[in-house]
């Protein structure tokens, strides 16, 4: 499978920036059709319409090239996060390769839970827990190693019920917005709490996103030259930023300088991101997608400890943001469904 | 003069894109020129041959674009950064203006000394003093209202000496080597230590970096709604990140997330820029630009307390870094050198 992993994966990313209409849609224009994996509902139209009145010079709506700015979260809203965020698992198995050089670990049992896999007594050592564990898993490297692991990860990890790769758990109506709307000039940034270290060095295979349009959390570094006079960066133990509800809004601000125009979220973590984006003046679109597929993904909000969605809901009905039903609205929802050539919901996932 | 600002800064950016050969110059392919304002010097020679070596397909040295990072710093690199730095006018201007509303300042014999544009008298206080003085004239305002105020004060403001607009002092070889790196598919980052925020808002039209293309130093922000329920971004008075020295190689990993393969710098706060930069595999290219010339611009280096060029030029000999004498290897220094059709150096300016 790693052989064929990273052209699979371009041929995903090429796809979705010119789509094939290999699948004949409902509508007559299927040869330009450039969400063919999004239902003709109303949510698919508001997507067209806003895109349209922001890209026709004709338009009151228009906006330049150099303005287009679109964010979008990750977990939840490019990739599945159920049963647990990717990034668990990259550090408990991290932990795992780490373990045999700290012996000491033995005598920890936040790290021996890690280590044995069980998120749910990481759990219940709340926040507290998994933050120290994520800390351990990404310092005392050079920033160089570290996007080797994540890359190595990223190559060999599979999703626990599904056990596909995770770049082939991802969203292929979002592949396919991503791609209609960088061939519309925009520049499409990811706004994640995820780490932005573990994510950039596979990012632009998945995603056709550029390494430096990620903004994540990040660690503290140090500038060191090695015996031989290299300039390397070291990760230290201690989180510098947390890129989660408001410091989505001001991260948004210091790396790009600008409000999104289209804000792209799933969860109460990206309430801030949208309230930024569509508080600025002019034509502005913010989505919600909403977790309702019990069949082909998860269906959770409200109660979810996992990418709740309890406020984001009602802010979206005071705000006129889109929710988008992931069960309504989607007719695929990962690219191999699209592949199988079968009917959508016959890939059933035991969870 | 404001009417025309834009519009003049656009055909300077554009003419760097696709420069337009005007003035013969001694090679053979004039008509394919991408650095007119360069002299044929082995400095000149040695960007040329890099560029060729990185993006040449059959070359050993290919990068592919997506790599092709470029970083430049801004104070003495891009624009002159003497007799004092653009930010500090920029903070003595802010200053004045904010005076009425704050009638206490006539006891703070620091800010007085500011409103009585006494440089000396400022310096005199050390870093703690100007850093003071920069904060005062950032915080307590919105990024919106901010980045007015930076638009309008840039559209203004004139250079103490020679009484021109700023966007007028920049210099026209670095605006080439820009705009011919970009024709190379380069992504050009500015890394600097001035404030981002004072920067973005103009970025564009005088250099043609997009914004998000800024990496400076940087405030605190705090999120806040409101009583509309608009989302702002409130400027806090605390300096969140000094974007020099060490710094400056941390900021390129946690904006850009990969080492550029060409640096530009002018003092020893670029060191560890270009250290990082030609550390990496692959060729590599850092360059340092000297100032050398006393009749068109200014002469400093290793003395000079701004923009001091001390160890960074022991480091360049150290690592083969470029050193641009830009006495010998620019043939015009500013835009209206080449625009007035005088010969080079007519242009006096009174220091």
């Amino acid at each position: 499978m790693h052989r064929y992993f990273f052209p699979f994966l371009l041929l995903i990313v090429l796809g979705c920036q010119q789509p094939m209409p290999e699948k004949p849609a409902s509508q007559s224009t299927v040869t330009t059709d450039p969400l063919p994996s999004w239902r003709a509902t109303a949510a698919r139209q508001r997507i067209l319409d806003f895109v349209t009145a922001v890209t026709d010079t004709a338009s009151a709506d228009y906006v330049p090239p150099a303005q287009r700015i679109a964010t979008f979260d990750h977990d939840g809203t490019l990739l599945t996060e159920q049963p647990v965020y990717f990034q668990f698992r990259f550090v408990f198995a991290r932990l795992r390769a780490m373990a045999p050089q700290h012996p000491r670990w033995k005598r920890d049992r936040l790290i021996q839970a890690a280590l044995d896999n069980d998120v749910e007594k990481v759990f219940s050592y709340g926040g507290q827990g998994i933050s120290k564990l994520i800390t351990i898993a990404h310092s005392g490297v050079t920033t160089d190693e570290f996007a080797r692991s994540a890359r190595n990860w990223m190559r060999t990890a599979r999703h626990p019920t599904t056990g596909r790769p995770y770049s082939e758990m991802v969203y292929q109506p979002m592949l396919e917005l991503i791609g209609y709307l960088q061939a519309h000039q925009f520049k499409i940034f990811m706004v994640t709490g995820g780490t932005t270290d573990l994510i950039r060095p596979w990012v632009e295979e998945v995603y056709g996103i550029p390494k430096e349009h990620v903004i994540g959390s990040r660690y503290k570094l140090s500038y060191r030259l090695s015996d031989s006079g290299k300039a390397e960066l070291w990760v230290e133990p201690a989180m510098e930023f947390f890129n989660n509800e408001e410091n989505k809004a001001i991260a948004i601000h210091q790396f790009i300088g600008q409000r999104p125009i289209l804000a792209v979220g799933n969860s109460d973590g990206d309430i801030q991101m949208l309230e930024y984006a569509t508080s600025g003046v002019g034509e502005r679109l913010g989505v919600l997608i909403h977790h309702t597929d019990s069949q082909r993904e998860w269906a959770y909000d409200r109660q979810s400890n996992i990418g709740r969605l309890d406020k984001g809901l009602d802010k979206a009905r005071q705000n006129n943001w889109l929710v988008v039903d992931m069960q309504k609205d989607w007719q695929v929802v990962y690219p191999f469904e699209k592949q199988a050539k079968e009917p959508a919901g016959q890939d059933t996932l035991v969870h």
